[in-house]
């Protein structure tokens, strides 16, 4: 096999949230070796975390991580106030990038990181990992390949119940803490972190730029400072329209993203609730459900499955896919060659930014009550 | 048994699609004799049509019909733009009434309807069927009841896939073509056809008034004129906030109709096609799903019922429901008694007048990319 | 019109469950007029609850009803033990029958019938209302046309939780408690209740003979002497193979009828909770979900819709759908042509009395522990 | 972190179907170390084989890789008929074992396995990986806790439509090929490859022993030698009663694995291609949707929950719960401690026995035409 590509970690300790998944993600395929990690600014406390996760190196600082070389890549899973300096060391360092979602808090943060990213030339992923999902990719294929015809409407949404109550008005951990501080969460929570992964799953499958948008932002529960609840209606470029929302109000609703796309010819759909499955209907047939793993469908798709058809693969697998897609984008590069086209539609910096340029369109209009135009990321 | 109601009806001869549905409706619980019928214009082809129906008398007008006597009530299936004056005309000669959807397509005709059921304080039912299926008058009874709490966030949404293409440009049906012309069919076609079950819907079921709403009405489909899809965002009196989806563009969609509700307490959500099911969650608990027929609903939901469990009951007898309701307010004032309060949750024209008042906001905040208040209808 | 069929009926009375549905079903195209009924053997009684159903004419008998005459034709909704009698009774008298299933409980009995309707000539529709179904309908074409090759392999189920706890033990309505007594419901309640529809859409849709039978049928309900779970492995005339499952111990299983079908070319999967649909995969393609209503649906299929997709139709409407092709070839009779050969698919006498066979056979098959050959009903 | 045990691969190179799946479910949880592996019976391509993988060593044979040291255990997944004889060399050398299923192709191999697990009383997991899912877990807790009451009936099936046509007769991959080969893959394919996997299930989740079977086994598509499709009706010890289908004829299916058990008080409902979800009703009340990851679940199915509810976890992580229990069993061993009660329910030899005897028990029912006793594993 190719040699193993020698990942730093910056956050993610034993508690966190996210930064198990990006380990677990970062071994399914075998190819990485996570060399060393940044779990606390005590050097002797990083050390010992990094010793009980297996992680041969622990350090105090990113600084001193990378004075220490033998990397190839950072992975960045911190709250998101600390990435634009996180991910811009590492990138001046030589070092190529995955960091988890949002980009950043502040568009000023994102574009400082997208124009670090342009002007190294390295790989930079941003773990939104709804993409990596098979029948996502194979939705993406048959919207570029005229499958359902020109694009009219969108909606796409994210219900999640964990806020329904006013949870934190009592104990809550840590890790949920600073995502409802706006200071270090961003000034819209549910947008930062959930209505992100909307407007990226939007852009990705469709591939039409949001030209303007009215937005409903705010909080559903009484006494709450932080976003629960966003809305919004959206106007696309080239004329087609879209409907969005992103809520933490659901009871019951378990990480619940869907998306629906209706062109001139045609319609598809998926849910995260059925990830192993896309309906698609043709103008006047019966409606079709396409399933992960199958021949008949499209190699972007084909590339992201491991497992045949009926044999699950669910989260876990779909953020192994952007793993697996670095590495091999890393991977050509240290070995001079040039990447498996199948890899290199992962989110990027770019992306990003334009998530962090439609959150702040919104607050504008959720502010003014009015439609904004979304400046566009460049 | 109560004697039959004497239904006289107004409009929908054989090709039509919701006169059909009507009679059918009427049938169903055997409360009703269809004793006449205004089919055409002319008499004798009215005459003809009502035999080929097997209703025993066929006129030339309204007037004629109403002046032979012997009814009870009139049924009115007649273009939109027709209802007003037909409504008035029934209800002047002392008949309590039944009348399609939409109750008119202008808000000063709706109006002009219900000051006179007002004033005459004859029955009159708005057949927006949906509020006839039993898992609604269940969800109603069950956010009466608080077992959601106080309503936080609605969405809902009817797609349907009908004008996916442009369909118009072709041969269409009669039955069709009046409702693209805005003439008969109204300013926004989907608003009227379908955004205002939706808008009767969300009241019927949560008792909110709607405050204020951004709208985005127009047609997607190159070349269209009629409205084809209305999106919106919705702030209701109190606080809480929604999200709404009226399209006709949404290939494959068949009557798609789903609304959910999420309470401080718990969320229920309804779609129907699965119409025997209500899903509830209350904070924390695993969703329930429950069942039309069973023994654990709320009465007006039982009072819907005619059949256990698992022999399903749909949209004739939701539609049914509705006649079966009006019979009894009817049978009730020609019998001096107080009807059985179960059937007094029908749609009236006040809630008729709403939906106009509702679809006239969204007109307004279209055209001017703002937020419009709704006038309350009183 | 075609002048309405002049029905009477025997049994149904208005606490009885099949009954209401019998007539409801007979209303719901307005083909019949029912004029006359045995509600009860004491002949003011009868007078007085054929007042309360609004039928004209009440009997104490079968014989003084057909003696009275002006009848086209008879519903028969006893108990089971007596349909042998009054078919015959009606058919001697020149009257067509529609007869609840099952046919009989003594296969002797529904051979009697049978030969009955054979020497009459008269039409006899036995209410197995599954096969009433479009979507049904739809399967047994698609078969029929040879769309999933040459059949091996069909799996049906019936799960009821009805009799999940000993019910039986406590105060029952009469409409259960004849039910489960053997002598009036039959030795194996529940392969006569429920077990005789699997059997019957087995042969509907798949147009095979049951060869051979193993089956294993009794109680799992400690203390009860009526079947509440039949189980069997099916061998078919040519080769193909089968298993089926009728139970009234499912908990929470609300009428789950359910079938599938696998040939050499592809499969076909139905469940009446979501009766509106039937799931088709030809050999390595995506699965098609085909809905009721649509304009591409067989002949057969359309023929029973009366709605648009979308708008569903459900159990009374599949029940209507027998007594509308009951009508049709009663009308035909009655005005000398041939009737539509869409309406001539309904299930009939020889149908019943295979069911009987097959009950028996799997009696046998139950009390001698191994396969058991199907008598051919003929 | 506990020191990662130290494991040696036997079988599973690179085209294999289920060699790469213990790699990946061995890597997920990070508590093993792939140290060695025989992947070809020729020294050198074995080496070069795991190179390939990123295996340290790579041998000739079992025996050289167990001379060679420095193993905690060893992982089989070679074809049936060879797991007798590599288990009894890796137990006989003091590793213990994780062994594909099913356990082996005659009763007598198996019989010398888990005399041998006895003898050495050495930790040995069959990996029937379905019993790792949590729902399948908490299904197990809920009904030893009682709360579905004395069992009465279990419907278990598993479908696939890879051998819906006559696949072999072309050119099939030699993964599936040894499959259909009697000698190597069992006198029965379907019941070795997927009826054991339903056999397990059954008697995981209820702990009921099957008593007597009558089953139908053989092949569907003409010309097949193998197996494709077991059906069979089951008695079990204490009276309740079953029926299971393992097909591999059914068109579109996607290893649709499903089981419900119903007893007295309730039932339950699962399938894999809804892996996350259990549907469990209580007498009388409605259907509750349980999902996995939830904080009110039993501790057995939240110790296999490595996500909050939402972020779906499915086939590979099901696997992996396997062998992260038989890490904790092997890593308690050698630290001299009881390993977490929790880890200790996984599927043992004595299991893999017990379904080799329900199998030889079917095929005797099958070629007798009648019940069988299925003798008791001990």
């Amino acid at each position: 096999m190719s040699r193993r590509i020698r990942l730093g970690m910056v956050g993610g300790s034993k508690g966190a949230l996210i930064g198990p998944v990006h380990r677990a993600a970062a071994r399914l395929d075998d190819r990485f070796e996570i060399v060393a990690a940044v779990l606390s600014s005590d050097p002797a406390k990083s050390l010992a975390d990094a010793e009980a996760l297996g992680i041969p190196h622990g350090y105090g600082s990113t600084a001193e991580m990378i004075a220490a070389g033998g990397l190839d890549a950072v992975a960045i899973c911190t709250p998101n106030d600390s990435h634009a300096a996180l991910c811009i060391e590492a990138l001046d360092a030589g070092l190529h990038v995955i960091c988890d979602k949002p980009l950043a808090n502040a568009v000023e943060d994102g574009r400082r990181i997208a124009d670090k990213v342009r002007e190294t030339g390295l790989v930079f992923c941003l773990t939104h990992n709804y993409s990596g999902y098979p029948m996502i990719r194979q939705m993406r294929a048959m919207i570029e390949a005229g499958q359902i015809g020109r694009v009219h409407l969108v909606q796409a949404s994210y219900r999640q119940g964990t806020l329904a109550t006013r949870v934190e008005s009592g104990d809550i951990p840590r890790r949920l803490r600073w995502r409802l501080d706006p200071d270090k969460g961003g000034t819209s929570h549910v947008m930062g972190d959930i209505g992100s992964h909307v407007h990226q799953l939007i852009g990705y499958v469709t591939r039409l730029d949001i030209a303007s948008v009215t937005a409903d932002l705010g909080s559903l529960v009484e006494g709450r400072m932080a976003h629960d609840t966003g809305s919004a209606l959206l106007r696309f470029a080239g004329g087609a329209k879209g409907q969005m929302l992103a809520t933490k109000v659901a009871h019951g609703a378990e990480n619940e993203m869907a998306i629906e796309v209706y062109g001139d010819a045609g319609g598809l759909r998926w849910r995260q609730s059925r990830q192993e499955e896309l309906s698609f209907v043709r103008n006047g047939e019966p409606a079709q459900t396409l399933t992960r793993g199958s021949p008949y469908l499209e190699p972007p798709a084909r590339h992201a499955c491991r497992l045949p058809p009926g044999h699950p693969e669910a989260f876990f697998e779909g953020f192994a896919n952007l793993y697996a897609d670095f590495a091999e984008q890393v991977a050509a590069r240290l070995e001079g060659r040039a990447p498996d086209p199948l890899a290199t539609v992962i989110p990027t910096a770019m992306d990003g930014l334009a998530g962090l340029l439609f959150i702040d369109a919104c607050l504008k209009s959720s502010a003014a009550g009015r439609w904004q135009d979304v400046e566009h990321a460049a």
